[in-house]
């Protein structure tokens, strides 16, 4: 029997018949600035569930551990239930975003080395930055997860630039989640998708049309589906050439 | 011949005769909340100018460096001029201020360690908190700099730990400012005084009435010169008997 545990801003959450497993429903709302501004993108909760497990599969396949187990319908995944760290974890290649506003630094600006940024998974707060040391204070991780949840970040940042960059796609930024599973382990959870990365298209250079991301809807720039679609079909047909 | 260089939120720079030496006066004017809030504390120049060089000279006494030469007037101080490194150090023993309201953390929780944090001396942006990796990103320090700033914040806060507690004074948090002098070398700069404190009187277990800097002007819980003067007057009188 399914109960519904949890309904968020992107995603519902439902129990099943086996207590270590959750059903993931991918939803067509959108929300952007901590839901103060709200809308829905049509086939978003198809498209972005499509994606989420090309890419968790792309990534168990270089060795990272996933929530992922398997797709269930066009927009529902099963996934191992997990304890999420309450922490937003975030790979920055390129300046932009809450950076650009937080420090000056122009959008579009090459950081020297990958960017692994930790927030506080906290709407009321408004998602701060943390330190490391915040982080720690704050009991959400210990000394060894922290340096874990780095590891993991950057590796994965490795393995999504790889085929982002086969697909003509910068991979500007992205934000993860994770979660212990009922043996200690960290498992990548939640989703990848362009709701939650800021993606490049390399064949355009005009910095509004590039955008393939959330960002087409937070900054009001349309063509929203045309574009989630564009990034859904390139990593798919990425895929099925490499299996081919 | 003296030249206004800088005056500040809180103090005027001169130049000087000698182009190494500049001539710090203390104001009587208070800011708070990136300076939306201004005011004036009666006596405060010559307070935090007492205040300071008292502090300068205890820290100089532990092998701090310092850019202190010598008290030149009631309010004014002479200085090694220095390049100021553009990060205000905050070291933080107890919660308090933006750290809880970031975070959630309660007022007056004891940290498990001293919390020593960067935020950009940025006016415009809101002074914003740093990481480490943002910090060296933005070229504000080199690796090698940041692990001194960190060495000195730590080993100032226990030594004017020590001072404080030995005038039944809290120290809850404080700034500090670096700067490089013409031989390369790290000099704590700017100033320590109520204005740049949290010192709560441990003589008092109200709230309120133990607040002994700069909130009380900030929260307007009045009797700001009266806290000021007990400050410098416990420190004053604690440095003489040591001497004595
Ligand atoms: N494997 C998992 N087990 C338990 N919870 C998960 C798992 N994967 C993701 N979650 C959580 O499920 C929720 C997904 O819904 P979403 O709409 O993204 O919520 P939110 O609005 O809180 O971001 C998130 O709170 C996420 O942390
Ligand atoms: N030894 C020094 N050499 C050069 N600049 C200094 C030195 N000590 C402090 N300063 C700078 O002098 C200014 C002091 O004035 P203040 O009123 O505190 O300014 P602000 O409003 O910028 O905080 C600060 O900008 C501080 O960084
Ligand atoms: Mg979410
Ligand atoms: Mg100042």
């Amino acid at each position: 029997m399914m109960k519904k545990l949890y309904e968020g801003k992107a995603k519902i959450l439902y129990s099943t018949d086996n207590a270590e497993v959750l059903l993931t429903h991918f939803k067509d709302d959108a929300t952007a600035f901590n839901a103060q501004k709200r809308g829905t993108i049509a086939q978003k909760g198809k498209m972005n569930c499509q994606i989420t497990v090309a890419l968790f599969q792309w990534l168990e396949s270089k060795g990272i551990p996933t929530h992922l187990i398997e797709q269930s319908a066009d927009d529902e995944i099963l996934v191992k239930r997990v304890k999420i760290i309450p922490i937003e974890v975030v790979v920055r290649n390129i300046a932009a975003g809450s950076l650009c506003r937080q420090t000056g630094l122009e959008e579009g600006h090459e950081l020297p080395f990958p960017l692994v940024e930790y927030y506080l998974k906290n709407d009321e707060l408004g998602d701060p930055l943390l330190t490391c040391d915040r982080l720690l204070i704050l009991e959400l991780a210990t000394e060894e997860q922290l340096k874990q949840l780095q590891t993991l970040a950057l590796s994965i940042n490795q393995h999504l630039q790889e085929l982002f960059a086969s697909c003509q796609i910068t991979l500007v930024d992205f934000k993860l989640e994770f979660g212990i599973d009922t043996q200690g382990q960290i498992l990548l959870a939640d989703e990848i998708s362009p709701d939650t990365c800021r993606l490049w298209d390399q064949t355009q250079s005009d910095p509004e049309r590039r955008v393939m991301d959330k960002d087409r809807f937070r900054r009001d720039l349309g063509q929203v589906e045309t574009a989630y679609q564009q990034v859904q079909k390139r990593i798919v047909d990425r895929l099925a050439s490499y299996e081919a």
